[in-house]
């Protein structure tokens, strides 16, 4: 049975394929699956018969009530929450085994660290060389199993959620990479993140989940819904992070939408609830915990927790932190940069992939060494116990404290004997920022969240321990003392600067997560509010940059408070040259605009009088258009059928085979008759001058789903838009008989037809005996033919604009609806298009924005995707080439062309 | 100046209207508004010129500074920032108020009752005549100044988010009716709350500070950004009255939004930041707290909140919290239903309508009467006083604690002689939950989330109690004692409870906020979850449930784990007989159309044989296009015209006036020559057999704007569509000279037209002398004419979906654009509409839904709204109905018409 399934996919994979990037068939797919289910079914009924019948003793009915209960529970599947659940599951899982397994690592280097303090050199070698082996294996890993998995993954989720298809990034080989990755990454000791990756992992857990669920049948297919799934997912993947289910849905919706439907919420919460709770348990079970608590908790006094007059240090904080923020990210970009623009430096990278990583780790483990440079910055601290001691409730300066505050376990390493914790903290800050930054560069999955939050928290606590220097019995007035609690400020400054970073405010909810408590909320949403004003003023968040550097396709932002936004029109951004075919062009139109443009979709008019918009095809199938016009099947079928004349001509005589074709050729005939009859409505199209033979050979066209060029480098197929461009199949033309332009081939017209083409193929009688110049001469006779768009996918309701919607309303309309691209049309009539490269560089004219133009060192795997769509697009320009080159004397110019376009 | 503005204003206001009900005449706007910036900056340079020479004196200088410090501000004042922080500022004092009245009138009850503790008789009557003189001062007070200020706004601005024009609903009356109606119905006691009208007060803040801020120019008028703001202020209005800023940001969004776009996120923090903030502030220079602090601050133990093994415990309440939450939900609408639906008791209702409240109010009251009923149910604590000392630290049950709890100041309101703590709080669910259901149908300002969380937190503290009484040392099995908290389980109870009255589960994060103590985080966030679950499976959100009650327009929401949704397509849910006229019809056509349908807007196609579909128009339009052509002033024109031929005849002289007519007419000849030239694009438009005088007489449209039907019942105009749909302008035509169905009429035209027309009013010579067969004559031959849709606006991009489209994704386009209607096509052909009843009917065939067909009681205010329309339809319906009682033979049968359409 399970064979049979997966025999089933595969030909629903092929009918997939039949329309070349058309993931919408839901209408083939929704009955297949009907038919399928039922199916299985009556196979499951029989298996119920087989079973009664094989053993027909005590326990038949016993085992019919178990079959039924599976049943039961396999339907029961494809209800969302079981899926979410299972989600979460998986989630805390692999967030507490990876947890653990860095916990171990970094463990194991303290472990060898402190059993070697004899030799100061060895010890050197030792916590050098541990964290240098455990990246360069996490950089050659990810490498070699799944370049994908390289980076934080919050800038690829954000843009496959904007419904572009970046399908590499989904499978399970990256979650293998990922994770292992990650691990070996943050084991390793250095300032790197696991929030961003476990986004990642988290959507890769919740496509793979799709997969297999799928098995069981159900809505799993469906593409709207798994990338409602995946959105929750994300959600997910922040919460069994830290914890924080609250602030995960929030961080993911900020980081990786620009619309939020409130249903996806629910999802969210859900699962990230879950998850957080299921990974929270765990540690219980362990024995770390004695009971549900937050993962950094603090002790901060609830009565009094900051006085008024300490506000404005929490609004400094929060500048100060909008600043480094933005200055982190133009750090870390200026790196990616130098590396990139310097070219001997990045050819000689590029030859020895695994040279950066282990130089960087390198670098960054020396200064860190304990008993060298890492003394005046709590080298030996991990993360983990560096965001500890930060968050402490007491006071470090020994001015401002009644108790003399005792050095004791972790705390020792902010002391030094030589300089005081100011220094310390001033070092640790200084020496993180440009280490987090660098490290953040290094091609293995890690993310930036974390360093950049202990850096805010240190921060955060050097201007605490001033202000408690400053004023030691606290600030407030009348009466009772209050302390100032540096510990509080560290709090504000984490959230802060890494909300500066990311550019969200729900860092303040993870912060109050994180730490369990939520007495500073005031000041750490007015810090965090500032640090995002300041830092979107200067710069665009991490996850933006990082698209920007890999050139993602992606639609800025529109900042706010621009006005300009509100008074550009379409009609001002738009290209008024747009590139369309009519409905009675011949295919040498077709060939000239295919060669001139380079645009994904073309628009179908009318005429090229009327103008009036019918739809979009995409470039893909008018490529198959056109190469089965030209290809070689067809000029063998054309062979075939001149030396047949000539047979007829010379025997009379015809053959079993023969009467077969003919009679299928009548069927035909009566067939084309129809639709040319339906198509009367469209006057301006004139009937072709052959009709009979291309009837003959285009239901061909069907039988070769595998050969139309799918293009798998065509990132920018929109899935939301797709889902309105499902076009009406054979069932929805029979109810609609006045729709005419897509008349598909029942199968009844199929199987025969099949034979005919078979039965061409099989005769070997036929051989290419053509020279260049009669192939050319054809092909000439082919190209001024009138193209038939009959078996050609149209999408009938493209997107559409009217000139004075303004640019506000686009952005909105484009990052709602997904589009990449939209016509302006006046009352039915095509007068532009719009499309997301137009839209950004107007957007960009109004806001600054600092674009990276060059590629990323070791991201070759970028190209991989594009590979064989470029080999489909150069047969097709050798083709025309080769044509070319024959130099036909031509009538058509594809000049003339041209300038009717630009009228 | 000012007066000069004004006089601007009303102008755009004029032309505003010229159109009908189009709200978004951007380009128009745009102009303008640079026009005027312009003249302004060139009346201040004015005024800066004559202060030099009014004061050449010292200080000229410095008041040229001055002016110009001045001018930058204003061009300041348009920043979204500077917006919100007034938004912010302005509801902050407002809820402080508001809060500080309260106070006030709550004290000033206990006073009067306790000051008559000698005579329990005159203490019954102060206790309950105190309240029933507020409440029916507030419910007369609303309903007299503005009855749209009843109730929570919460449904109401969750459709006006969704882009239905309630105007009514954001006025200053409103405002006032609000916040006094609010004040004076939370002063009498009854358990009412305030966050429901928080947010529409605070929208109805944004939408004056939005009219008040367009004084000084800018981009106030945007409706776009008019709903953007508004959803923010949605956050503001939770925000300050809970001091919640994330929480009710959260909260707006779930119970507003079905889409929300992240932008809005930042503006809803910001605002609601700033809210609280100033909110809790003013509570400290008041001296009522310390420092900024949580509403209703508690105080349990940080370091072990909870045990694990207690979770069941918390789940159960989130559960049995689901099922109360959907009772409520159901008791609340039984009780409108039960009142309405019982004639008499309805019929006596509405003559004395300020008698249920004070009604209602005497029995709540009553019941809750101290040394009455009241003892056993702490009916002398205020809500605020009982969810303080329901949230306490302590645990109130003798048996399981240490100390002896020794009930002082509220809490032994709590204490009875006679019955245990348990049956107090049993009692005080009991009656609060049927008093809180009956009392938010008051038709005063009024929420239901308060009263809802205290009985929430009641239920939780009763399970609490329960388990502190079961387990007095804890249920933690090593080592130390961990007494069970019975406050926490008050928190959960009331987060759980008042998400599953509202569907929602940011209340878990309003907790929060509102306690300042996030320990208890996983339990409530899955018992608010399992109380969501089952609240969202029973009974649709109490918003909702008023949202069918006042049968306000709305889309379902999708619930999950509906598979059907993907599989119910378009094509089974549309209408096929859709209401058409094609660019070629008759007046007759049109008004047959008009008599049989009542659609707001109809389908404009080429012809019915194409049906190729060239947009949408407005019935307002063809309404007004219709009694153009059979209006009186054309009449009279045709009268003067006969006459005029008639004395030309006669006479043979041309008088002055009618030569400068007369080059009029020239004028107008070779425009019309230019239109028709212009639309030779369709080729089945055949030309209007009387060219000339149609379009002398068309201009004269333009000039009425006032009298164009603008049906202000038109309460589903879509915001979001609409701006999809500006027509282009004279100079978009000009910029696209094939842009032909509009020829709309540049000023230049429209002068000299006005001239004509005033010249032909005042020439008192003409008379209506006509009989009334010749007016039905004259009638019949005016609606042969051919419609000239010349001056009409069309909607040249309505939304189109195809046949494919499956509901859920239906469903998100529509929720995501606000549409009320999308034709669906095939091709460019039209073939069906969907609309929001269909919709709806489609989604609740599947979503189970207990929909309310009855009207609301007190709400006559919801036909006010509808009567002009009315009122232009009968005159319009006059018009035809005389039309038909002539009975003049005809060709034309509606019938034959409406089978071409459904063929």
């Amino acid at each position: 049975m399970a064979g049979d399934g997966s025999d089933q996919r595969a030909l629903q994979y092929e009918q997939t394929l039949m329309y070349g990037r058309y993931t919408q068939e839901l209408g083939v797919y929704a009955k297949e699956e009907a038919a399928r289910i039922r199916e299985s079914g009556q196979r499951r009924s029989v298996s119920d018969r087989s079973l009664l019948e094989y053993d027909k003793g005590r326990c038949a009915k016993c085992r019919i009530c178990t079959v039924r209960c599976q049943k039961f529970l396999i339907s029961r599947v494809g209800e969302d929450w079981i899926f979410l659940i299972l989600l979460g599951l998986v989630m805390a899982l692999v967030s507490w085994v990876v947890d653990f397994c860095i916990a171990m690592c970094l463990q194991a280097q303290k472990w060898m660290y402190g059993g070697l303090d004899s030799n100061v050199f060895l010890q050197y070698l030792a916590w050098v060389t541990y964290p240098v082996v455990l990246i360069t294996f996490s950089a050659g890993f990810t490498q070699i199993l799944a370049p994908q998995a390289v980076g934080s993954g919050i800038p690829e989720m954000k843009t496959i959620l904007r419904g572009v298809v970046l399908k590499e990034y989904l499978t399970f080989k990256t979650f293998v990479a990922k994770v292992i990755g990650l691990t070996c990454a943050l084991g390793s000791g250095m300032p790197l993140g696991k929030e961003g990756p476990f986004v990642h992992i988290a959507s890769l857990c919740a496509a793979l989940l799709s997969k297999f669920m799928s098995l069981f049948g159900g809505i799993y297919e469906n593409e709207s819904r798994n990338i409602e799934m995946l959105a929750a997912a994300c959600a997910v993947g922040v919460g069994c992070c830290f914890a924080a289910p609250i602030g995960g849905v929030l961080f993911s919706i900020e980081v990786t939408s620009t619309f939020f439907a409130v249903r996806n919420y629910w999802r969210g919460f859900f699962a990230a609830t879950f998850s957080a709770f299921i990974f929270r348990v765990l540690a219980v079970w362990n024995k770390d915990e004695e009971t549900i608590t937050a993962l950094f908790k603090t002790r901060f006094r609830l009565d009094f927790p900051f006085d008024l007059q300490e506000l404005p240090a929490f609004a400094v904080i929060g500048i100060a932190s909008g600043f480094g923020g933005a200055l982190f990210v133009y750090l870390n970009r200026l790196i990616v940069q130098f590396i990139r623009n310097q070219k001997t430096i990045n050819k000689f990278l590029m030859k020895k992939r695994l040279l950066y990583p282990a130089l960087v780790t390198l670098i960054i483990s020396t200064m860190t060494f304990p008993p060298g440079f890492g003394q005046f910055m709590a080298g030996r601290l991990t993360q983990k116990e560096s965001l500890v001691t930060l968050l402490d409730n007491r006071t470090w300066a020994k001015q401002g404290i009644a108790e003399e505050f005792d050095y004791f376990g972790n705390f020792q390493a902010w002391q030094h004997p030589q300089v005081n914790v100011f220094v310390t903290l001033v070092i640790f800050i200084v020496m993180k920022f440009w280490m987090s930054a660098l490290a953040t560069t290094i091609p293995v999955p890690c993310g930036a969240f974390m360093p950049v939050f202990v850096i805010g928290a240190a921060f955060g606590r050097l201007v605490g321990e001033s202000m408690a220097a400053w004023f030691p019995d606290g600030i407030h007035m009348d009466g009772t003392i209050y302390n100032i609690v540096p510990g509080g400020y560290a709090v504000v400054g984490a959230a802060a600067l890494s909300g500066a970073v990311t550019h969200t405010v729900s860092t303040a909810v993870i912060v109050f997560e994180l730490t369990g408590q939520i007495s500073h909320i005031l000041p750490i949403m007015i810090a965090v509010i500032l640090a995002n004003a300041v830092a979107q003023a200067l710069q665009p968040s991490i996850y933006d940059s990082i698209i920007r550097i890999k050139k993602l396709p992606y639609l800025p932002e529109l900042g706010w408070g621009h006005h300009e936004k509100y008074n550009i029109r379409v009609e001002d951004i738009m290209v008024r040259d747009v590139r369309y075919i009519t409905l009675n062009c011949t295919y040498r139109d077709l060939h000239n605009v295919l060669l001139t443009g380079h645009l994904k979709t073309l628009a179908l008019v009318e005429s090229a009088e009327s103008m009036i918009l019918l739809g979009s095809i995409e470039r893909a199938q008018l490529q198959s258009l056109l190469s089965q016009q030209l290809g070689r099947p067809r000029r063998l079928e054309y062979i075939r059928d001149r030396s047949l004349e000539e047979k007829k001509k010379r025997l009379s005589v015809v053959s079993c085979q023969n009467s077969d074709d003919g009679s299928q050729r009548a069927s035909q005939e009566v067939r084309f008759q129809i639709s040319t009859e339906e198509s009367s409505f469209s006057p301006t199209r004139t009937s072709p001058p052959k009709p009979l033979k291309p009837a003959l050979k285009r239901p061909s066209v069907v039988e070769r789903p595998t050969e139309l060029p799918t293009s798998p480098n065509d990132h920018s197929g929109i899935a939301l838009k797709n889902l309105l461009c499902a076009s009406p199949d054979a069932e929805a033309v029979e109810r609609n008989n006045n729709n005419t332009l897509e008349v598909p081939v029942s199968p009844e017209h199929r199987r025969p037809s099949k034979r005919v083409r078979i039965s061409v193929v099989d005769d070997g009688d036929v051989e290419d005996d053509m020279t260049m110049r009669e192939i050319a001469e054809w092909e000439e006779m082919q190209l001024d033919e009138q193209v038939n768009f009959n078996n050609c996918k149209i999408d009938p309701a493209p997107f559409q604009l009217v000139e004075r919607t303004s640019l506000h309303k686009t952005h909105t309309i484009f990052s709602l609806l997904g589009l990449d691209h939209a016509y302006v049309t006046s009352i039915g009539r095509l007068i532009g298009v719009v499309s997301l490269k137009e839209l950004r560089k107007a957007i960009e004219g109004s806001v600054t924005v600092k674009g990276v133009k060059v590629r990323p060192p070791l991201a070759s795997f970028r190209d991989s995707g594009t590979s064989s769509s470029e080999n489909e697009a150069t047969e097709l320009h050798k083709l025309w080439d080769r044509h070319k080159s024959m130099s036909l004397p031509r009538e058509h110019t594809p000049s003339s062309e041209s300038d009717e376009k630009s009228h």
